[in-house]
């Protein structure tokens, strides 16, 4: 019983926090996405292809979360973005309190979308709300096509799916239409992109879906 | 100050019953291994060929830790090897006290190595001794060469690296000597063995080091 109080009240911190960055960011009309997958499923190179080829159009901010390292935050700094690094230093999620400081340190009344990428980790992260619109799950081809069924948290909660590394369908076993079926069978609303980050096909479909998320986001204030 | 404690408190736990694990397992004689991994590395495509290519030559009983479903112990369950599942319902990593029940249910003194296929997890996992001899971890080669780096706990922690699905070699942007290099700063004594799964390549390798790993283990005693 003791252990679930504890659990409870620092579950509760974490939401008190996360409505709180969620009325900031409402309060100046920016959308927030919290992209969560394993490690390895190419958020970053999602995030480096979307901001360049989004530029002119979408002024992105990026808040990476690492357990270490700040290698992803370099690769988004050369396309000039502004990007705040997180390092969690053995945590295996992003906090809301962590994203609070971060929201500080970025330019947020210059931007349009913060796309936050937590750290590498299917499971926990799906748990703690950063004050995001909403959570955008990855899944690379080369991870399988049961990933939906075998962890569904992160399937069930999140606005949309990009099917990553499409460019590997021909070298390893994955049926498409099973990740489809699951994902939707957890989630009916789910917004479904099969994309090579690597090679940009597909991704002409989530950038129509994230202007379109945006000027919902703008006829909402 | 008081997060500190709660942990303390969590992980004497755990580090109580591993030491309990780990006495049962070593009055028997048996080997065992913790694989620990990102989800959709391989694990259980590298158990499955282990098990089927050791026939004969080395009796394996499995522990499937799955968040949901029992897709992984059904695929062990096909080669005819002992298998027990474990569904954690959402936690992210298994405990030791899981493993002390499914110790009970395996026909351990009929075995030689007890093989633990963790939640794929690169992070959590690595923090919780469930009374294992050792941890195995497995990178496959589509998720980065950057990944020791980036989730060094593990690398730093393991007595061998699998690397994996090098079938993709040509097809992924992955240099294997970085990975290497990167897994051998953080663990000089770590043991390497790029494999795939898949196609059998650079398996003997492994088995070669399962069967040394079981003399000394013998001869231990």
């Amino acid at each position: 019983m003791k252990k679930i109080k504890i659990e409870k009240k620092i579950l509760s911190e974490n939401q008190r926090c996360s409505i709180e960055n969620k009325s900031f960011l409402a309060e100046r009309n920016k959308l927030c996405l919290n992209m969560i997958s394993s490690p390895g499923s190419g958020k970053t190179t999602i995030l480096v292809r979307t901001i360049t080829e989004l530029q002119g159009r979408i002024k992105i901010g990026v808040i990476e979360g690492d357990v270490q390292t700040d290698i992803d935050a370099e690769r988004i700094r050369a396309t000039e973005a502004p990007v705040v690094q997180i390092n969690t230093e053995g945590a295996c999620h992003l906090s809301a309190v962590q994203i609070k400081k971060a929201l500080k340190k970025l330019p947020v009344d210059d931007l349009d979308l913060i796309l936050i990428e937590n750290v590498g980790n299917l499971v926990c992260p799906s748990a703690f709300e950063l004050g995001e619109a909403g959570k955008v799950v990855v899944l690379s081809v080369a991870e399988g096509d049961d990933k939906p069924a075998k962890y569904p948290a992160i399937f069930a909660k999140s606005k949309a799916l990009l099917i990553n590394k499409t460019d590997l369908l021909g070298h390893v076993d994955f049926d498409i239409e099973r990740a489809k079926t699951d994902a939707r069978r957890l989630n009916k609303t789910i917004e479904i992109f099969p994309v090579s980050a690597k090679t940009g096909q597909g991704m002409a479909d989530w950038y129509d879906w994230l202007t379109k998320t945006l000027k919902r986001t703008n006829s909402q204030q």
